[in-house]
């Protein structure tokens, strides 16, 4: 059974459940959401990670491990247009893991929780052959502030918040264990992401935004998921793209596409959101005011339920598509 | 390090973050709250469960585990005084668990979800070598109706909700795959504990009991929590202990000490509690009228900061012994 069929089989408990009237989102975007009184409303969402999995020890120092942990759950919460308050920890220990190991990985979860300001507040420890985290964080949201994934309409542009590539590169360097200063920000970018909490916040609160995603899995996917929820499509650009000059030094070095990486290599955490096309010189201005950061028009929203990359030769359907599939 | 160990080290980040002005409990209770208005709080707990160190897939059917990964959680909610509303499952999934597996344990799940009422509003699912569930359960309760494990007072009496001892011997029945009709409802103490949500919302809004603790690791283990956390010892009568004809027909077989898995087999999920003593006749009506359920009498809560056991020829230290400590 694939991912995609596993997620239809639990759906299955969703439907034959009453929906709980304060219930506005399940599953289906990056948090799930209920309403506490009528202006206020809670997000939650978990993450699980596991050893050899998700990351690897030999490239994942526990520090960074720490990091990424909370990072990836934040990032769930901003692309909600949510403020992060507080998080559970769930983790599975192996007997071996070493005392300075979990020191490590202690702090580098508790440079993240106190630089985003969000509380531990429960968790569970238990032991397991391979070392395995689950964060569950809950934040809070405006109803009327909501960034969903199913508001995206035909006729917006299609944007994303920072450079494509980048975390994919840097996850390519470290498996391949090569050390160059000039990269130390691809590799920077796969260990300690940084959750686009505050420009989330910015574009929530700005009201000119339809749909947003957080980029967990690439923008192949992850655009796939907007159309889906919001029953559009999407044209995406390839000489659009934003790639860093690093990243591309790097992938003609390792001979790799730095397209690819863009498009599938995931884990960039950078928002990837649409809006009317008029509304695109205030958010510039907002994103580079308030937040000191550059965003970057992709695409556009059409019709249709595909997603489609336009290269100067051709369009091709790249619709959810993981990094093998295609190149 | 010790999983005690691990917790204080977490504890750290929980020290060293400001407490958010909504948080009411945090780490040491069943689950953490958080208010959310005057009067109501949110509960939130999560447990995780990992194939070979909480279950072995041998003698653990996957509707089984399915039913039992909610149960848990439903226990630390119900031993707030709360009602439990929702839940996220993040699971991971070996390659090779066949679709049969997977379908049984969301029939296991759907089927408790369903019973108690919980909606699921998210999760993550992901691949891992070992089967590994976190469920995380998000509850309500009444402010002024919470049951907390720091409420103890000297001269109450401790009380618990059913026999103890059942899952531990139902779990070595399993193991040395015993079968016999007589010793089906230890089996399925194991397999299917039953959370005390309906006994202990019954307790909560008597407004007689005092504090309270899920029984999940043995009283030896649970009993010391709330020592711990209201700062006072106990002493539980040896005689009293609750335990049922087939708990000791099954370890006279296997030529067991049930009163070692009354004590620390863990598991039982039943409710351990403190009342004032004049508040027993009344605790036992509501119980047994309104939920169908004996509780019974297991010692008092006395001065100091140890849990011991009474029996006829001496008095044991058990604070927080496991299993393998006593006997």
């Amino acid at each position: 059974m694939k991912e995609k069929d596993i997620i239809f089989l639990f759906e299955e408990i969703v439907k034959s459940a009453s929906i709980p009237p304060f219930l506005l989102e399940g599953i289906g975007d990056d948090a799930a959401v209920f309403t506490i009184n009528e202006k206020d409303c809670l997000l939650v969402t978990s993450d699980l990670m596991v050893e050899d999995v998700h990351f690897v020890k030999d490239w994942m120092p526990p520090f960074a491990l720490g990091y990424k942990s909370l990072a990836i759950s934040l990032s769930d919460i901003a692309a909600m247009g949510g403020s992060p308050e507080m998080f559970i920890l769930s983790i599975g220990l192996p007997p071996d893991l070493g005392d300075d190991y979990i020191f490590q990985f202690k702090e580098g979860l508790k440079s993240i929780a106190l630089k985003y300001n969000v509380a531990l507040i429960g968790g569970d420890t238990v032991s397991s052959e391979k070392f395995v985290i689950n964060t569950t964080i809950i934040g809070r949201a405006k109803r009327q502030r909501l960034l969903l994934r199913s508001q995206a309409r035909i006729g917006d542009v299609v944007l994303v918040s920072g450079y494509l590539g980048d975390a994919a590169a840097g996850l390519e360097l470290l498996k391949k264990r090569i050390k160059n200063t000039d990269w130390e920000g691809l590799i920077k970018a796969h260990l300690l992401p940084e959750p686009e909490v505050l420009l989330a916040q910015t574009l929530a609160t700005s009201g000119l935004v339809h749909a947003a995603i957080d980029i967990s899995d690439g923008i192949a996917t992850d655009l796939a998921w907007i159309c889906r929820q919001s029953q559009v499509g999407a044209r995406v650009y390839q000489e659009k793209l934003p790639i860093s000059s690093a990243c591309k030094e790097a992938a003609a070095f390792l001979q790799m596409d730095p397209i690819l990486w863009a498009l599938s290599g995931g884990e960039d955490y950078k928002l990837l959101f649409t809006a009317p096309p008029e509304a695109v010189p205030e958010l510039n201005k907002l994103a580079w005011e308030k937040c000191g950061k550059d965003i970057f028009v992709i695409g556009e929203i059409v019709e249709g339920n595909r997603v489609c990359l336009i290269t100067p030769q051709e369009e091709i359907d790249i619709t959810g598509k993981g990094y093998e599939h295609f190149g």
